[in-house]
């Protein structure tokens, strides 16, 4: 059974506005994806979820977005590639001199909410992405959505020597390409710890899951996204993880 | 003959708004003071202005601010010390992404507008700024007023091993104690370039300017500032750095 | 006794972030005064707002704010007079757009804040604000602090032809001259319900209350400020109205 | 020859950033569309730019944009038609606020840029907006741009009560179908003032243009949009109104 990293969007507060659970989730991820104050955060929030992160030895990794604080980064906006470029620079330079501070680095990137559905469904936008994770300094991975084949978006990232982490989703339908199902439509989340943990399970050990259409789906993943808003999901979290680390085959 | 460095206010556009003559004034001058984004520049101005630096091998400052674009940073805001430290980390963190990628860093700090002021007015708040930039990684400087006496702020500036840049001014009236005088005032801004290049010289040379109040000043500086807003401006600052140049004594 | 007209800060939610509990405050209350977007409250929000306050018959009020959505209002900036009639219109302005496709209109103005700490420190800056108020369309009233002598308030506002409501709270203390006890002081905010409704009640009696020194204080007051953040604030809003309906002399 | 009313882009500065020459331009036309803090525009300028069309008698009317202040609202972003509709309330009746400070009133709603564009491409976004503006209070019309055929905007503006002004560009080129052709293209942008000034006569004699296949189309419209950028393009409104002023037949 393979060890999935799992990552979590934190920092997500801003100013008087309280959202998410960071203390009490923090403690049981690996890695940290932190809002850059562009859909979410600010600068104090960022250092909270920074100094919470290297207290508990999680990894951190700048969750950047379209600028879009009312709109909280779901809506997409027509950017240019220079202007996605520049925005992800800033963001990920912004966090970093953050962690810096504190002693720790950014030592991955997230592309968050509409930027990051659109970069799955527009190939020049993840070559554009790529591009800028990969000559920011500091040898950043990656982290895109993990699909039925990987190889596509793996050569493009061998192109600018840049390290990929897949993830997939516990609590999310697929479509039988590895597609996450709108949430739109109904099924789309998993509702019972029991699927969003058999779900978890199944991909950590490279198993089938079933798809929407009732195909069986294999992903390969290096990390779990999981949610810490409320705390239901707080409690999915702590099962995953036992789970995980109980496994027979680990 | 003392050597100044010429340091100026750059990258002060924002989207579709033009300011400033960037282009025109960055062959003139030893450092770049670039805004952040927080009264001005954008992560694409952000670029431009670091790589026109970079082409002529311009020192390149950050130029935190308050939080306030719509007043250009030159609102006081009644912020904490630790929302001081936090906002400073982000800018400073920022551009330094932006110069990263371009294969430069920020090498120096000089507060804009109302932070400027507020700072040199209020030593908890010049204290703050102080361990902030001291504390972020890179050996940064700061700029602040040279006045009658810089020895306290030195004092200061030795606890945190923090080094200095004092700047003057070339175009503007200072009282007894080396406060420049209120913009408000008539007679606050030197209107013509024999007074401003004879100012700079004397600077230079750190022979004694003309207080408000007739007195004699000595001015100990390390940086002059100085504006590239028009084209007199730029033709001031061309007939400084010539006049630097060929001074006696040098 | 008098019949204290209750007041509350409602539409402070931003986007995706969600803040008290208007559903549940607006039933019990008599004017809600609603954000704006410069501190709080975006277009959505502000509809969904004013809907409720329509529902329920809840007279509405504009409650504008310096821009400073990072610091929730909170921050004192220097505003010229100028800038501060600017904000002011277009705050009231836009509210009172979203409530004239509702049917509705803003009755009155109530500064949020650091603009409220301020006017009522500032004589020239409530001067202002009582001339914008009093300049816009409709018949606007002003809600300012209820204090000792609220003769000097009123006298200026006369000079406009403009409509005071003066507020006392019912959970703060106050010093003998009738300012609120700052909030960093101890003992500044009452914390059993029993205190906060015998305030209420005297305020509404006209009945001395006891300042911070001990002495009594009597307030003159047109509208108490009660909170909706929590199931305590509401239970407290809750008591507060059917103890003044009860009230012997009513 | 029909009276076409010359309608401007006005009010575009924001901050301490100039942008436009509307002084120069207001003496020359007949609607100003006033930008309204979203893309351009702070409640400053708002009020120097109302109280200028005040004074020339020129109709004022707003001009709401995508929250997009770095794009200047050129970037198109994926908003719900209650999101639209949201902030359009929030924008006519912020800048009707200002309006009626100075005795004035909005009169008609001109959505900008990538609003604009997509509002031409998209029916559902076209009926949220005429729905929008027709609940408005005070018969607000709305500006969208004359095509080969008006019927079917016209029929949907009918079933609302919303009254309708067609634009044409003196200075664009057109598709057969009466589209602008992208500024991508070359010859997108008329650039002498001949060709300017014969298209705008055209247009107002109903006579037809060549589009850029060649062919000749004739456009309904209303009302023509000039820029007032620049010194050339300020003479060539003044060309256009002194033209259609003296043109045979008027």
């Amino acid at each position: 059974m393979k060890t999935l990293l799992l990552n979590c969007d934190m920092g997500e507060s801003f100013g008087a506005w309280q959202m998410g659970m960071d203390e009490e989730v923090m403690p049981h991820i690996d890695c940290a994806s932190i809002a850059c104050g562009f859909h979410a955060g600010d600068p104090g929030v960022m250092r909270r979820t920074v100094r919470l992160a290297v207290q508990h030895g999680v990894r951190i990794g700048a969750h950047p977005a379209y600028p879009d604080l009312a709109g909280f980064g779901r809506r997409s906006m027509s950017c240019s590639p220079q202007e996605i470029a520049d925005l992800l620079h800033y963001q990920i330079g912004a966090l970093d001199g953050i962690c810096r501070a504190q002693g720790a680095r950014v030592t991955y990137v997230k592309p968050h909410g509409a930027l990051y559905n659109d970069m799955m469904r527009d190939a020049e936008l993840l070559q554009t992405i790529m591009r800028v994770v990969s000559a920011h300094e500091g040898d950043l991975q990656l982290v895109l959505l993990a699909r039925r084949d990987n190889s596509e978006a793996q050569a493009m990232a061998d192109e600018y020597g840049l390290s990929l982490l897949f993830e997939a989703f516990a609590d999310r339908a697929y479509d039988a390409q590895g597609h996450l199902v709108s949430r739109q439509l109904p099924g789309s989340v998993h509702l019972t710890h029991e699927t969003v943990v058999a779900q978890a399970l199944s991909i950590a050990a490279e198993r089938p899951i079933i798809a929407a259409d009732g195909s069986p789906l294999v992903l390969q993943a290096d990390t779990l996204c999981v949610h810490g808003d409320n705390p239901a999901a707080l409690a999915a979290i702590q099962q995953i993880r036992a789970a995980m680390q109980t496994a027979p085959g680990r």
